[in-house]
């Protein structure tokens, strides 16, 4: 998608200039995942115009295959987004009516090809609720997938303003069949299936992490994923956040330390963490640093403007070790 | 709609920011007039977010009512442009499916209400353009208008994109039953309706003005115009433009000077040619006054960065009364 | 007032590029109330050239009706403002020696033409320190005010460069005779009238609030204002500030939850409360919903660029309900 | 002065931009001498306040001594520059009532201070059209220099919004008394002094280069002036001028080439000619190389952004010597 | 290398923003030959850090093959780059001591690896001028390009600062043994072999297009090369220059059209005349098809921001073809 | 040296826009004096090209002498800067191989002249890193600056990447020598001279105040200091820190208030500190004065965009007398 957004804290109705720049859930994945050292590609949908070959640009600027973007009729996605601060929120006003993704047909991709020496599959749940034919596509991306032994992972990513919650629980609870690794941001789990922590309110800053693990088990128990990782916000302000991580995998659960995010730009921060997440179980990293690699990433993705989480990994295994105190590095 | 538009020279895919203004034919007529010190209200169908609203509050701020604008389901209208020079020709990338406006129907507008207190109704053919319904809604505007005694105004602006030759042969040749004044840039003629001016090659920049009384004459024969305007580009490049204007009324024939324009920014270099036509029949200017008007209007515009035309009636009679020395005002 | 600020945190004297915005005590209260739908109408007297014009632009974008502003000789008003960070105060020079409004006659304003229809007159103690003239316009129109039944509110806002306490204590004791609201910050009554709240000292980040509790009753005992209004700032660094507000009637007293605001942009924010305190009694809240509603509003303010307060009632009241934990909004 | 200046060709009231440069006649020769490695002095009075101070830190970037600068009331002079293009003039709006300078007293300066070890004084016409008391200032000024036996040069610069022809003729004489070489443009002399070039059409793009001669001798006659000049300026468009020099001496008279300028910022082109006179004369060129170096340094200094000319000697005289293909250098 | 330079016509000394973007001849003929569709690969050494990395980026942003870019110890080759205009000459100040790729060592580069699958290998002088060590990588390449049976073009591109005439001569001799496909502006094969061009004085904007034919034929004479390119500036000022080519082969001489062009960035023009002459071949085009389209591609360059040509086969086939107007595209 | 730093938060990869400043340690110190009020001169060897003119340039503009400053080959200094914030540190990439400094000969500079009409003489640990000759050319500098009577300042300033410790030790041992005051960070002194501070862990955020005295007094037993000075930063994230300041002096040692700074622009604060510290010395304040004048200066610094520290006595005065709510100042 395209990215609008006031430079600073402006707000939309007052500036003449915005800040232009590529993101979506998928695409954030596989450029974190290419600027870890991992061979990444994405695939979609664009139009034949030269936005659509900005975004397409974007991708392989940072190294990211598009190989398997195909292009076509319709939109590109678009979405404004003020940066709030203090109190204010930040507000993000979706235009992705019509788009060329929307458009898709499941003659658009051919999976086979494309998971030809693939060896991860990851899905986010705003694809599926962009209509039915991508829920279709996504099951064919799955099917496929499984076909040719990949790991497959899904974030939930409930977003509201897409489907309703009975919607999202159907067509997930169906995609979930195919996914080894779910990730979830602190609501995803209650608001995609009903399944809710205890002692929680996310509106009042209350995170009650023990409560998770019960959403993992009760998670693993319905879809018998492999693994289920939470990220898991407070936010004070849309200034200061909490940030930690939670990863729950075969019977065991290890949560990673919490910490205190100052915020340049906070979208793309749960994408972030599911990169982080997949690079640590590629790498081989134990559990505990799986957890702790992944809520570090995207830890310092709050200070990254844009939705590209554009850190190395020694910056982000610096960060996972401790060393949070800024010091500057000359 | 929303422009979006790289600074300077740049492509689309070169840079990070966009220039962020707002326009579309009737919005700059209506801009451009309320400049001029005429009372201008401007009618449409907008979405109900900060980005439709900043369009609303860019038209407030030039002074343009907008209390007859309706909001409702549907986008914003965005387009990209890119600004060309010497041999480079600027491109439009139109984004405007499934806009507000393209879902508008006939009763969000209430014709009556509207031109109370009104005596002139101004459209362009990009309206009709965008639909059935918009056709129909345009037709709802012109009876309106002719039942309560306004002048009408059309702007024919011919769009390839959005209709073919004949849609837009049977649309207009419908609504310029009702119009009053007909207002064409040099090639509008040929497009819609067939009418060729002999001598005339657009592409080659050559125009033979004396050709375009014909075509007036033939404008006329059909559907009784009172008057028939002519906007004339020489294009030399995309930075150097010879521009002139045509006004044939009763029988009779006026041509401007040639002014040779710089081009900072030529989109809506036509609107603003409409609007100095408008302003100059009310402000009781006589023929050759009024396309000389005009065209000084239109020939400042091009040197007006944005849609709009931001320039006084004193500047643009300054032009028109062949001041083009650009000598420094202390 | 034009507004020449260096971008970020530079200082004037560092950068060749300045954000020009315009505000301006009663200017900023016309704008907020447009924003929360309340037809506002700004009265001043401008300079005749196309910085003068953009002053009218600015306050029209916002929808403030701009009809009653006169234009003449005199300068335009500037304010340079350099934004301070943590330690480092924010730093006005004010330019406004020999302005328009500075110039302005008595008959200028025909007060009885621009109260039709009226229902709220609100002026700020800036206006009658700018000159005798001003004093007796600012009679005038209290007067005229008071004739056709609006409700008079005022804001002390004493500015220690513009006159001295005792200039300013003789003509607002004046004026305050036709007040019925008065508005001040934590420092106002003290400067003005010399009404000091007891165990609290601004410069040292220390505020009583139950000590303006007797301030207001004094305010009451002398001038019989029907509301006497305080924002309280507790100002932890140009970064950090506190924020409250308490609004004493009928001598009841009720205060605001105190605010913690991460400065973006703190000019105004006295304003802001005026507006969001006029709107609320405009729209018939309780004393409590009030002062609440006009202390979020003014909270927020801090997080908004420019002088004026660019927020909309649903966003004030969701932080008057109590949700400042600035997630986003998606 | 303080320029303020919208980006590119936007006018003043689409931007909230501004660039913030500093000018002013003298100070513009000043700097321009400076870059001409001749030490250069400049003497004015400033407010006390950041921005003030930002003038002074622009002249001494640029190596001009401001020691004798002193600093006291009033304002800052400011003025707004909108940049045409093509038809469009560019728009100066002269902001300077009240400023610092012209509160100046005589007792300000102390000129024979300021001349010790001084060779030459400049002053422009603008500087008496301040007031009464800069008349007497610049007499001061001038008496000074001559008992101290600099040269003075005068550059006329007759500015229509600050005082009268007449009242110009009136102090402009008197001064001229002491002045050695007088520096007009093109309409100066029939300004302030009622000497017309014949043939010669301003507003028309028509100069008679050989009536200036005539021109030159009648201001001999009257001033016994030791060098006459004149910069000639046909304006085609606001974008593109032709630009010569005429230097007049002891009955001789010298034309420079003439030429074709393209406009980047034209403001300040009439004191980068006085810079470049000042610098050939004290450098000991002949008549010719001196007005070619003065006509050669003004030409380029309508490619340099702002009111100073910041070019080298050595980039003067590559063009000087007939250079203007303007090939790239490596 | 990085270039950095500042914003529209400002100086190096006037601004504290420089636009970073990245070029040099071999990358530039890369990326244009990339947008041009065809598979390119970049051959380089870069440091290991940010500002490295980041020219990685921008190749791979516009599609071209960097996994042969070795990174080791060094610098970032730099040049500082001021725009001029009109009589202005645009600036180049290059800051390449002590660069990575001046530090490249023959093992550096596998050049047998490097050339698999490839059919066409390009150099510009420019490299063999930064040092004996890339001389003698340059030789190594060709030779391996000559066994691996891959064309081999050369761009002369003489760089007076990098080397003198004679070393210029010894070195390329040698390699131009090498070579197929030899590129030259106006002035290469006179400054390295000596070879002028009668009638024509490159200074004086006068260009003798016939004497280039015997220019090409004594080339060909010395290095049997199969074609030799020239493109002919005709400098008039650094804002409007006139544009040709001339492509001789075989005994026959084809010239292009000549273009006017306006100047928006003029760095790079030459490279993108050797990727139209590369891409035409690779395509097939006949030979004035050829260079025709090499001339047009590069005349579009001029209009181009940045060293990179960012035009499309469909742009660059339009201006061959002729259409100059500039009109809109919408 | 040329400081090229991306705007905001952003990283190097992601923009297309630096800004451009100017700085390095002693320069920053003699900016930092001059704002002070103090004749400071810096002197160092820089290139022959705008951008080394540039940077005398923007030492002129505050006011620093420049006449002692050398031209000649090699390069000018860059490095470029990402600022950090929260977790996320601010890291320096350095650019200074083949600099015209680190080609500096001893006879570069004649001592004796420089320090005519001097009082003091300070240097940084900086410049001696740069290579022998600067080792040599420090020692000629010292020795004159010592026959001359100048007190002697030294910021250790140790730099990892550009010595080893032990060549730091033993080049800054014999330069200590000379050296009457000796200025420290909280690392400086364990990695120059191994002489930690007890209780204290840099990257833990822990510093052990108390065991500063200790290290004092080592260092002056070594060196037989007058005065040992420390800056002490308690780094708890790139955007808050917390900074004190020390000063032992003949057996006694003061302790300023510890400022909690947010931070806009860390960079340079070191050698604001040092400028405080001189400043303090010179206008004989007492030893308390002395630390709070300078550990508020440079705490200020840290709100000031760039190397430079652009604050007044009077701003730093407020600050150290306790002023830090930040309160706007109209």
């Amino acid at each position: 998608m395209l990215r609008l957004s006031p430079p600073g804290f402006y707000r939309l109705g007052q500036t003449g200039q915005l800040d232009a720049t590529y993101g979506g859930s998928e695409a954030n994945v596989a450029v974190s995942l290419a600027n870890f050292g991992i061979e990444s590609s994405f695939v979609t949908r664009l139009p034949r115009h030269a936005v659509g070959h900005a975004a397409v640009q974007n991708l392989q600027r940072y190294a990211v295959c598009t190989r398997h973007c195909v292009t076509g009729e319709g939109r590109m996605g678009i979405y404004f987004l003020e940066k709030g601060i203090g109190e204010r929120s930040s507000v993000c006003i979706y235009d992705r009516n019509d788009t060329a993704i929307q458009q898709a047909a499941r003659d658009d991709f051919d999976w086979d090809a494309i998971f030809q020496d693939a060896t991860w599959f990851h899905f986010s749940g705003i694809t599926p609720a962009l209509g039915k034919n991508l829920q279709q596509i996504c099951q064919d991306a799955c099917a496929a997938a499984k076909k040719a032994g990949l790991l497959i992972s899904c974030d939930l990513n409930y977003r509201a303003k897409l489907w309703s919650r009975q919607e999202a629980c159907e067509a997930l609870t169906q995609l979930c069949q195919y996914v080894d690794i779910c990730i979830c941001n602190e609501e995803d789990a209650k608001n995609v299936f009903g399944i809710a922590a205890s002692g929680t309110s996310v509106e009042d800053a209350q995170i009650n992490k023990a409560a998770y693990v019960e959403v993992a088990q009760e998670l693993v128990r319905r879809f018998n994923f492999q693994k289920v990782a939470f990220s898991l916000r407070t936010s004070h302000s849309a200034s200061d956040n909490d940030w930690a991580g939670l990863l729950y995998s075969k019977g065991h659960c290890c949560i990673s330390k919490t910490h205190h995010v100052r915020i340049a730009d906070r979208v793309g921060a749960g994408d972030s963490f599911a990169a982080g997440l997949i690079y640590s179980i590629i790498a081989g990293k134990n559990q505990q640093e799986t957890i702790d690699f992944a809520t570090a990433a995207s830890a310092l993705k709050h200070t990254i403007e844009g939705d590209f989480n554009l850190v190395s990994v020694n910056e982000v295994e610096r960060i996972a070790a401790g060393s949070s105190s800024g010091r500057i590095q000359r």
